[in-house]
């Protein structure tokens, strides 16, 4: 049970690049980083506005000295001080993650990005050099991998109760972009622009979460070929997908299924993740995320439910009230923050025999997710055929 | 509102094929058709042990004599009595229902007959003359598409309330046959017997049904090629599959999309139907049949109830019960046999005006399925790769 | 699993009064009855409109000289036949149902009884006398009753699965009658008419319903004193309540508490029981009654499903179809049925010791719901005062 | 939206009394209080124990020396210092509230203090009286009204959108003390002693929670009469209740309905509001607090969703990221906390034009609590009888 105190002895000088006044996600990664004392927020490059980025990072009761006009010069000068930031949070447009990661690696900050980390496979790969060049960690912001169920779920197939796993089932399908709101809302506007947000829109943006959470789930799961449908239903958005179908064969003979899209009319969120086995199922929703069902073959489905005492300790653990209270997406960042601070500290003690066994989302996980999409646009640009991946 | 009374001026004189004492398909086909007294009961061959068939037949008050020990038997004798049946439900292993569809069509009855109808389409267009010839109709067994917010659907469907359709999207999914349970339950076996079912498990048994359903909501809807992937998780069933997906292109550009599958270990039912258009989205599951999901982007999802003033005329002219009421499987059923039984009379009067416009799942639905089994299993077969739909 | 055999060796020639061609409850006793063959609808006097009651009666293929004006007619002229009825429905307003099933009785019938059957416990009383006299049963229409997991509950409780009974909540609350539709609708005129249905709305109309499933669940519970509380919130049908609640105190610590209400704004039908336990809940909605939640204190919550294997044998019994397929409401008045057909014959058997274990809703259970109606009017009138239970 | 700048220009000096560090409430004190910077922890008297208080403080980066033995410490000690707090957190059991919220004010400190704010209103008037006197405001946790539904409800009812309101039922009823917990766990035991607790247990601890609910959705309602029954069915409880009924009838004719329980096993925490109007309902439950229920009479029920375009202004300003993201119940006490500051700074500036219509749960919503609890416990002692409101 989480009660405010800090996991690690010392609090990370911590900046941030974008995340903005009007930026959600840059409201939920300060959320998470600065409750209970893991990070302080002591400097920014907030804006690509210098000077609405100045208000608003003092707003935040960040120096006005300290509010940047741009990462570079955020870098460049908090590296001068003694005081500099350690660790540094990157919720930029996708197009640019790939070049403020690296610099920051150079820089000797350790990073927390958000997904797509980059591009293309070949940028990954210079970012695991420059991580182990410079001993630094890139964190990924797959929020939702932070709920304490997920946890549970990964400790119950773990121990078999799913028997042998048959079937992964991701989805992510939202309705929020049915139309082509890009047309009036900026915000949107980014997402399908391809020279911004690399080679997809919902398979980036959307389908990583939950293939994140699969892989959180049954680390061992190799994907042996996949097959992959993509649409521009909104024709604008072309050659970006507003849409897709994914089918995956794993190496262990399951099967793996994928629907994303943001023109799920009427669908408030549809993140939903369903494992089955030979002897038992678990799913869980992202909009119910205190809640997962387990379904026996043959027996009464049961809710499982966070902060009861019948869960693993690894699901308890995180737990910041009792069960039946609702907690959050907000708990989830937050879970995934701590994790952070503590493998940012842990890097910089070289405690490898420690960071050998602690979860959080890595630099790993985040290449994986750029080479999923790398495979799926690969496929879906052959004509929605077999790919071997690789 | 349906009150009892008969939709025709006269009884149909019934028989069955199949169905015996511990079928519970037979039993539902009996609910159905002799409620409201559209049918009655007066042959049957009930049952391949002749003996166990005609125990059963007279304890359903079915006069000994008429009790016959096969179907032959039966079209031969009843033939020759002024009171012989006029229309027969054919409720047997799928390997049968060709020969025995075709034996009473040329026998001048009227047919309802579980589906698959048959195995090929050659087949299909053969029952299809013969229905011609001798103007007698087959219905098809497509049990859940009698429910009434199916018709609900497609009247929103109709007046354009989702807008453009970009998604169909069927599943029917349960859990009961996650374990190799054939090798010791009887009424499953025959199920994956190839030589009974044909060439596929789940596709023919299961995705049949919701894939009526959308061709019920979405008349005009055409397949322009497919892609189908099939397992046989349990893996004495190959090469029948347990599992399947199917991808699916419509002329209009939409994308269709198919889960079927016995071993979603813990899933009672998992029939779903969803509609996704431009504008909103209608969703079905056969679980909670007296309840519709209309979510229209950006507004408060709806929740549709049987029975209540704002559906349409066509919705509340089946119910039998007031809203808030469960209605279950038995009055989808019911509603269809008596569709069945104004069909038979509308084909003897050759009324073919009135039946242009009457819906039932008709012989023309049966050949359909038939041919979208060809096609799946012709795609899973060439390594699950796209096929022109023929 | 019943599959369409009689449970009896006989077909009950059965007559109903009432339920003419706009009754939605005349068609659901007739469904029930005439279902698998326990009765044969052989005479009726349908309604108050002689002639629209013939006209009706022969569409249901009742012969004309058997449709009745009225039931003293058919009472008498019935016993006149040999082949005349043996049992009568009485589906007419609830003013009259004391004096048809006295006269039923004294015509030496068996009888089936819409809820309340009569006013007061005196009148009560008359009728058991009657019926142990003429040795004939009274079965009252407590529809919800005959849905399998009642039963299970009922099992559930009695092995001591919940612990020691501690609260019993009962509700019937819809929101059809939140105006005063009854100026509009006839159907809905006499419900609110005291002349007609006594001195009481909800309490009688939709409370007795969760009262004796209650009653079913747990036979043993008595009651020591209750407090009613009721109200007209559309103000034209005081005296007649449109809402009320009871709390009461059993004889064994436990309390009651019963919600009626016809001006639940929006809401579908309510009639939802829960059991709590010292060790665990039961809960049970009539709009799923396909599932019941079983919520072991400290435990996941779980869903029972109907039709599966780990419900009790006499949970079992009445299933029609497996599970995950939805039975509905005439399935479960079905099922009152088929018990009446065996209580009748085997009163008529004289069976006494086969019917001191069989369940049915009887005269008992209808005595008990007048006297719960009058002891819930009796402390209301006194300004809503605890009334020891008589 | 909120986006993390203070909604002050300035951060409050805070403090608490209790909330050490095995309290699940003092966190969510101090998460909501330190989100955004509304306020800053300086001081606090955090355990019974000085030395664990001491030891808890320093890890929540609270300075040595201001972390006091005891309350009366920690005020005489901050009043000393210029830098001292400004208000304070009561977080202790109930018993101690009066004499700490006496005594904050009293040293001139805001208070925000946990529900019972006392036992009777002969204590509530006194710190009615010093809160004028000190110009300092006292808050009271009821942490579930921050959550942005609940205004929205507040808004709709306000334009008539329900008609005329008939019903107000709450009921909080969890099953976590349906054995005898309070004799292994600590956290449970003062909750049932007398002496801590005061005069009742669920009434005050949990009925409180949804009768503000009410009370802030439904601002105008007054309780003309009510009546309480309650029950301790855990015997060693006795006298205080662990389940309670209490029946309410409102000035304006409306019924009111409140049942609370920590003994409805298996529940996980059941708190939820249902306001029935002639027209529709609201229906809210505090563990999907995302979603609202609207249900106008004879249409399609709709489920309101927190974070979307058809809400009011005031519902959508609480949020901290978009519709179809769960908040939890983190971000419902943050709601409340910057409104603390907020209404703390403008009683500092004496700004009573703003402070009239400013929502926050205040000294007279407290007030109102303990009148409340006061009146039941007359009701439930004199023989659950109706007693006149005062």
């Amino acid at each position: 049970m989480i009660n405010g105190t800090r996991k690690i002895n010392r609090t990370i000088r911590w900046g941030m690049v974008g995340g903005g006044s009007t930026s959600q996600i840059g409201y939920i990664h300060r959320s998470a980083a600065l409750r209970d004392n893991s990070f302080q927020l002591v400097a920014g490059a907030f804006d690509i506005d210098a000077q609405r980025g100045k208000n608003f990072g003092t707003q935040l009761l960040v120096a006005e000295d300290r509010c940047y006009p741009d990462y570079k010069t955020m870098f460049l000068e908090e590296a001068k001080r003694s005081d500099g930031i350690e660790a540094v949070s990157v919720v930029t447009p996708n197009g640019t993650h790939f070049e403020i990661c690296k610099a920051a690696l150079e820089a000797g900050l350790h990073v927390v990005c958000e997904k797509p980390l980059c591009f293309t496979t070949s940028e990954a790969n210079i970012l695991v050099e420059l991580s182990k060049k410079y001993n630094k960690i890139v964190g990924v912001a797959y929020g939702y991998s932070g709920h304490q169920l997920i946890h549970q779920a990964r400790d119950m197939i773990a121990r078999g109760e799913l028997g042998e796993i048959r079937m992964v089932h991701m989805q992510f399908s939202h309705g929020f972009h049915s139309e082509a709101v890009e047309l009036q809302n900026e915000s949107t506007r980014w997402r399908v622009d391809p020279k911004i947000v690399g080679p997809s829109y919902v398979l980036g943006d959307l389908a990583t979460h939950p293939l994140f959470l699969a892989e959180t789930m049954l680390p061992g799961l190799r994907i042996k070929k996949l097959l992959c449908s993509r649409q521009s239903f909104v024709k604008s958005r072309a050659p970006l997908e507003d849409n897709a179908y994914v089918l995956m064969e794993y190496d262990n003979g399951a099967m793996g299924h994928m629907w994303c899209s943001a023109v799920n009319a009427g669908c408030m969120h549809g993140q939903i993740i369903r494992i089955i086995g030979s002897k038992a199922s678990l799913e869980w929703w992202d909009e119910r995320p205190n809640q997962m069902k387990y379904e026996i073959q043959g027996q009464p489905a049961q809710i499982l439910e966070r902060g009861m005492g019948y869960l693993s300790p690894r699901a308890l653990e995180d737990d910041r009230i009792g069960g039946g209270h609702p907690e959050g997406l907000f708990e989830s960042w937050s879970n995934l923050y701590w994790r952070f601070a503590v493998a940012m500290d842990a890097t910089d003690r070289k405690d490898d025999k420690f960071l050998s066994t602690f979860w959080y989302p890595d630099l790993h996980a985040g290449v994986e997710g750029v080479k999923w999409i790398e495979n799926c646009v690969s496929s879906a640009d052959k004509g929605a055929i077999w790919v071997d991946y690789k």
